[in-house]
């Protein structure tokens, strides 16, 4: 349960945490708010924040029935949020922020997660760069080496030429929390102890170039580890 | 190593087993023949095999970038194998049993496999019995629930789902095992004792039923059990 600048949200909770790549997974979010807003701003502001929260993250890239997101404005704080105005440009952030907090907490609370993986994607075809990110981010290979604290970023190349029919030979750019590994599609030279130590940490971010420039994606997804196996092989329906 | 019907194939090796999903995967086979065939006959029956065999397979869904099948073809054996003839149509068999016992063996010795699921989708739409295949035999939640030895069909009827949008609700029938548990998309009873021993076995089929008729494809997959995510979290380049 998240509270954030209470004079736009008042509560706001989130449920996760397998069968997540909402678009829409096993997840149920509702947010409160007391501020007065109309249906069509309610609707309008939900669906770009879940767009670049709830729609940005994948736990095991698999989609749900049921998954929701609600916004819930009682009025009652007499604190009126108007189109176009200041004060739907402010709420808009409250709940956009918020939204990519809870998101965030989902992949982190994702079945066996012990770390998260942030991908970005930049280059200059929307549909190349969204589909090498969910590759990316949903590659067992890629998660696996997410678990195990390594680097092996052939491993997110591969993700990336799968998800890009005759692509190859591409010349794509990969830095992994900010080393650089791969300019053009040249392996570099880089400190293997401090990129060991780098990997510890609790989110690893991986930044992709792919050719060309004007687009650019995220996703936020979970590792794959033996606490994902134990929960989803012993689990019986 | 696999010796079969000499007088037409003399031996063939394959080598798997991550990354797998030909299409190529890091996968080699090369087969050798003393049969006289011509390099078109070879091209052409090889290709049809492939079709049938490493194409139909899954590993990890990851795909590589130097996955190879060769055929050789000494013709030191004088037995000749002409372009629509009879001995064309006999190697074919020969090399399609062949080929199709590697790839099976190849998902048999997939990282940290303990068990084959072979999903067979059928119906009226070819992009949608292919892509609901795949998805069923990728899902780590029905990979993880055959590695469990659970019937856990939920999670057959979700990946279908996913695979085709906006196709709910989805008639659907499925069977394990050869035991109906899903028919027009509600759920049937069965004895879950029987089902639990049926599945222990080493090979378990998930037959789909979809909509209309027609389509019918298949593919066969290995398990994702805590042995895969040893292997693939603890390597490293």
């Amino acid at each position: 349960i998240e509270t954030l600048r209470q004079d736009y949200i008042r509560t706001a909770q989130a449920k996760g945490a397998g069968m997540i790549q909402p678009s829409f997974a096993t997840m149920l979010c509702f947010v409160e708010t007391d501020a007065r807003l109309s249906a069509q701003t309610a609707d309008l502001l939900l669906g770009v924040c879940v767009k670049r929260s709830f729609d940005r993250i994948s736990v095991d890239g698999q989609l749900s029935t049921n998954d929701t997101a609600i916004l819930i404005a009682s009025g009652e704080s007499g604190v009126a949020v108007e189109p176009e105005s200041e004060s739907e440009r402010r709420f808009g952030e409250a709940l956009d922020m918020l939204l990519r907090r809870l998101a965030l907490q989902i992949v982190r609370d994702g079945e066996g997660a012990v770390r998260v993986g942030r991908v970005v994607v930049r280059g200059g075809h929307l549909p190349n760069v969204e589909r090498a990110a969910r590759a990316v981010a949903n590659s067992p290979l890629v998660k696996t080496a997410l678990h195990g604290g390594d680097a092996n970023w052939g491993r997110v190349a591969q993700a990336v030429g799968m998800a890009i029919p005759d692509s190859a030979p591409l010349p794509l750019d990969i830095a992994i929390e900010g080393q650089q590994v791969c300019v053009a599609g040249q392996a570099i030279g880089y400190d293997d102890a401090a990129m060991g130590k780098r990997l510890q940490g609790s989110e690893i971010e991986y930044v992709i170039g792919l050719p060309g420039d004007g687009c650019e994606t995220e996703v936020f997804f979970s590792d794959l580890g033996h606490e994902y196996i134990r929960i989803n092989a012993e689990y019986t329906t």
